[in-house]
């Protein structure tokens, strides 16, 4: 059996390496493609510039940051707090994280142009082009973070000859490394890309009265630039995380369920490879006639991620059959449950997002009474839509937990749910992928626009784009699952890393709620969500502000600016962006990094444990809410521009532009943090979990 | 000791008599004022009627659903799930909560017109009818609550002769009547307020560019009822529920703590009584002198209300001495930490609601750029606006858990939290008068425009009425903060009946976070305030387009009625809010009642138990986010009319009104309708444990 073990170690890896080679495929696939005209490569340069200095930017302020933990880490390891591979896992886990989006952002600039001059030849060519470059990133993800996980395994068994569980506590810590990143990544991008778009919106739009993407707009090319920071580089680094952490998670539940043996671990990690490699199967099938009708595209590509997920469904039962017997085939079951939960958010999401529905239609009837009774239609919409994703997890749970053996308290019932976040993830290579394409093809409906291409080119990104919208509520169905599911796998990962620390045990012997400390780490980690919502929201408002004085001065100082004369000043707008973000994510940040630290010393254990417990319902339900809401003004303001309720310019379309202008803190910044914030919190309390044993007042 | 304890009972009975006829006195001296001239007191009448006539339909709804339930637990009864007290005990409860607000109402409708004639004579005068008013309200309130729980004693213990337990567990049950009364009172009169004032102000302050509270407008009438349903008998209904609630789960705690000793029974109820004497000495304080500012106001208020609370504060002492011992005197400082907790927690509601601090100004700055940062900005304010009392709360928790001995774990500790929640309130007398007076300030405001009163009489109204803003953020942070620590008592109590009950104890043999049906639970109580805030929102909302198409149609149909030559139909849009509001809160109640059962069917007692401590993290954060948003944009909006940025009438001005717009909802219909909401889910809970011990599937 040792040579399967190892055999099966080293076939994940050679996945991971398939994952990136794939991704390396399709991306000189990719920059075949022509650019276009000088002027679109003109303004593709400029992005690209934009996008590039932002991230070297953000990744030196994040660089000061992971110094600090390190130094902070050392220290405790010198201490016996901590083993000495933590800081470096730390390290990598970071390092990656940061690498997913930095790949993903790299390919989406260089392919936003391309995507824009494919569509002068039609729909089909825009797709594939845009889609490839989504491969890119999605498979750049899943592939380095297999690589992450196998890399370390190999390290830790063959050179250091650790145990299992030895192994799945070290490597639990690189997950920390990646949400820490993430947590920057999303936060920093998610600030610059909406401050950038409201700023924009509030001058050029309304003040202005300039279309969209006009190029006279001072802040055009910064919103194009936010896209891919937030959109693409922001979202790489957040599902490498949520990758990451739910295959970890698993493994080290699995660990603790079968006593150490490594063949429970190995499965979360095969489920992965098995899930990259039917991936790569998937993309093949994305692919539609010349002419097709937008329904034909979605089909397509729900093609690919369908034909993907029956695949793993097919192949995990053999493999969980043969890795871990036919008695615990349950465990199959619990990786299915999460494979249709993730399915069922989706459409649950969509259900109160797509302007084909209900919700979102008489949403944007709301807008014949004013903004004001828009806002608290998408207030009240947004809040209601948490019911059914609550019930999809809360069935998703209960069944993973006893299909899998829960009810004989083996540990088997939770590592089950962890298994379920592993195989919602499993599609997460074309998921991703399917998902990335979207912020692609709105650059290049920017592009189009401001190269003055033929207005049927920008019908083809707007198509491109609107489905990419459809996409992007399903991608979001799974990060919020997926994370929820893995929150509560950190979870019970922490209470076995407390018990393991000499002195541990004891401090966990009540976890009732009836616990005072256990409730009140519940009261205050219920409320964190609400905090992080708040200043990351507040961090929008007050840079989006500084981008409104700059573009009104633009607007007011540069003569010829509106007649079309004169050049704006974009970079003087990137710069603002850029620096402000960089200054507003350091605050939310640490926020997430101290609290668990400091609720830790004061309540003890059991008031962690009450912490994550509240952060992960409260922050399941937010992040819900925050993205319904948004996502369902932005798609009323566009099912009243194209037509309904007097159409584009009328009083009812001013009422839903500002339902969509609150709504983008709420769905690009605020709500996807909070996936981050309730995993980075687990991760945080397991690293200190030493620290927080030997020193805390309960 | 015999005798004594009869005699404390006694002593109880007879301090609610005395409020009750404190507040007649009351009542009696504010009939003796004017109702000033023929048009003033034809506009009182109308309000009157509309109100009369509201509550009247209302009651008749509310008659079917409490037959209803009549019957269901009298069914229960008879298969020996419940006691044959509780039916009866349900509709008692329900009944005085009604009749708390109906007496509130009656005389609020009454003295409207007064105080608008006394403010013709100078500021005290003013002061003096409408606090008078607020009195009878707030001592109507808590007279009839102690009255209804020592006349119940009285019963249980001398005809039916039974022991201290049975009766508090036979009292727990009216506490559910009065929360299913709050709820109707709440969420009907919240809708019904909450329509008019954004109906009336959406066409008759946007559209046709009236000022508020004109009578041109058709609405203004149905906004002047709902300040009397919704303020006024919603909140008496609900203070009410809150303080009856809050002594009868703390004399459950008392006897399970101290194994049957019915003094502990009899702590928090002579501390109500107590509290009642105390506050009705703080009211011989409320005077000012002719020409007091804004300031003085506030000051005569605050000396009435802190003089009964320290006065409150010594007596507790002697009060848990004389009855627990000094080995228990730790329970003094429960009480003292609660009331502490309160003020607390309404300052800081004022730090984050007030004009006079940065928050509110911030937010008021924020209409520079529209409405869109305006709503932004006051979503943050609120999420950002819970980390305090949250932590406030905590604190309160554990220095109420601790020093009661809850680290012996006799149940003692439980007892000290259902203490600092009967601490909290039990200077509900005069916090309630300070409280209810503003609605019959607002109403007065009113009515001296409508009947063309002199400029100078408004101002003072708007200056009485603006006062009573603060003083309503006040008793909001009491309302919250006894919800939260009732909710836990309450779910302390439902532990204690699931236990007494045979094969119960097993069924909460794990409480542990760690097992799925808690965390299920947990996931789905947080969601519940989630749910119930979007359907109430829901409701104001479809509530307030019907007004806006009929008071359109008025204007448009109504020849002569801009230039004031023809009279609008008030009647038509009382009756619309009347029918829509009846009909739009029973959906939320009935979720309210039916998701604890089932909860309970499906995931058993542990499950519930997850659910009460979801539900009260996430409606306690949801109410304070929802109360302080709406309370912030609402003086924003005063702050720029006061002329601060561009005052009344300008770009910001709008803006602003969009915020206070969407705040109508928050503040005064959804967010307070959860306080209750969490209450009344865990005395469904109590009422249906034999049901779910009995048939649940885990």
């Amino acid at each position: 059996m040792f040579v399967t073990e190892n055999l099966l170690v080293i076939v994940t890896f050679i996945s991971a390496v398939v994952a990136l080679l794939f991704a390396l495929l399709m991306a000189n696939k990719v920059l075949k493609f022509s650019e276009g005209t000088d002027l679109m490569k003109k303004i593709s340069a400029s992005i690209r510039k934009g996008a590039n200095a932002y991230l070297k930017r953000q990744y030196s302020i994040v660089l000061v940051f992971f110094a600090c933990m390190f130094v902070v880490l050392c220290v405790m390891a010198a201490f016996g707090l901590l083993t000495w591979f933590v800081p470096f896992a730390f390290l990598t886990g970071g390092f990656f994280s940061g690498l997913s989006g930095f790949v993903g952002m790299k390919i989406a600039t260089l392919s936003n142009a391309r995507t824009a001059n494919a569509c002068r030849t039609g729909l089909n060519q825009g797709l594939r082009v845009a889609f490839s470059a989504g491969s890119v990133m999605g498979f750049t993800v899943v592939g380095l973070g297999l690589l992450d996980i196998s890399a370390w395994f190999m390290i830790l068994k063959f050179i250091f000859k650790l145990d299992a569980a030895a192994i799945s506590s070290a490597m639990l810590t690189f997950g920390m490394g990646a949400s820490s990143m993430a947590l920057f990544a999303r936060v920093g991008g998610g600030i610059f890309t909406k401050a950038a778009d409201v700023g924009a919106d509030l001058v050029g739009k309304v003040e202005a009265g300039i279309p969209e993407d006009d190029p006279r707009n001072p802040a055009v090319i910064a919103d194009n630039v936010g896209d891919n920071v937030g959109d693409v580089a922001g979202m790489g680094a957040d599902l490498y995380e949520s990758y990451v952490g739910s295959v970890i998670s698993a493994s080290a539940l699995g660990i603790a369920a079968f006593g150490g043996d490594i063949k429970a671990m190995l499965l979360p990690m095969l489920m992965a490879a098995v899930g990259i490699l039917c991936s790569i199967f998937g993309t093949f099938l994305v692919r539609t006639k010349e002419g097709a009708s937008q329904k034909n595209l979605l089909r397509a590509l729900s093609r690919g991620t369908n034909f993907s997920a029956i695949l793993i469904a097919i192949v995990a039962f053999p493999l969980v059959w043969f890795l871990l017997g036919k008695e615990n085939i349950g465990l199959y079951i619990a990786v299915i449950s999460g494979l249709i939960g993730g399915v069922l958010i989706g459409q649950s999401t969509e259900l109160f997002t797509s302007d084909s529905y209900k919700p979102t239609r008489k949403l944007a009837s709301n807008s014949e009474t004013g903004s004001a009774t828009i806002i608290i239609g998408g207030l009240s919409l947004g809040m209601l839509s948490t019911a059914l994703p609550i019930l999809i997890i809360a069935v998703c749970i209960l069944v993973a937990y006893f299909v899998s053996g829960g009810a004989a308290e083996t540990g088997l019932g939770l590592y089950g749910i962890a298994l379920a976040a592993v195989g919602m993830l499993s599609t997460l290579g074309i998921t991703l992928a399917t998902d990335a394409y979207g912020p692609v093809a709105d650059n290049a409906g920017g592009i189009a626009e401001m190269a003055g291409l033929d207005p049927e080119v920008r019908q083809r990104t707007d198509a491109l784009d609107s489905l990419g919208n459809t996409t992007a509520a399903t991608g979001k169905g799974f990060a919020i699952g997926s994370a929820a599911l893995t929150a509560l796998a950190l979870m019970a990962s922490y209470i076995d890393k407390v018990n393991s620390i000499e002195g541990g045990a004891a401090k966990l012997s009540n976890l009732s709620l009836m616990n005072p400390t256990v409730l009140i780490g519940l009261f205050i980690g219920a409320c964190l969500p609400f905090v992080f919502a708040a200043l990351t929201m507040e961090s929008v408002g007050k840079a989006a502000q500084s981008v409104v004085v700059e573009v009104r001065r633009q607007f007011k100082e540069i003569k010829g600016l509106m007649s079309g004369e004169a050049d704006p000043d974009y970079a003087s707008c990137v710069d603002l962006c850029t620096r402000s973000s960089l200054h507003e994510m350091i605050l939310p940040t640490i926020v997430a990094i101290l609290v668990p630290v400091l609720v830790g010393l004061i309540l003890g254990c059991a008031g962690v444990v009450g912490m994550l417990a509240g952060a992960t319902a409260s922050g399941f339900l937010m992040a819900i809410f925050m993205s319904n809401s948004g996502g369902a003004w932005d798609n009323a303001k566009k099912y009243i521009e194209s037509g309904a309720h007097g159409g584009k310019g009328s009083d009812q379309h001013k009422a839903a532009v500002v339902g969509d202008t609150v709504g983008d803190p709420f769905k690009d910044t605020s709500g996807p943090s909070i996936n981050i914030l309730i995993k980075l919190l687990s991760m945080v309390s397991i690293v200190f979990a030493a620290l927080v044993v030997n020193f805390s007042i309960f």
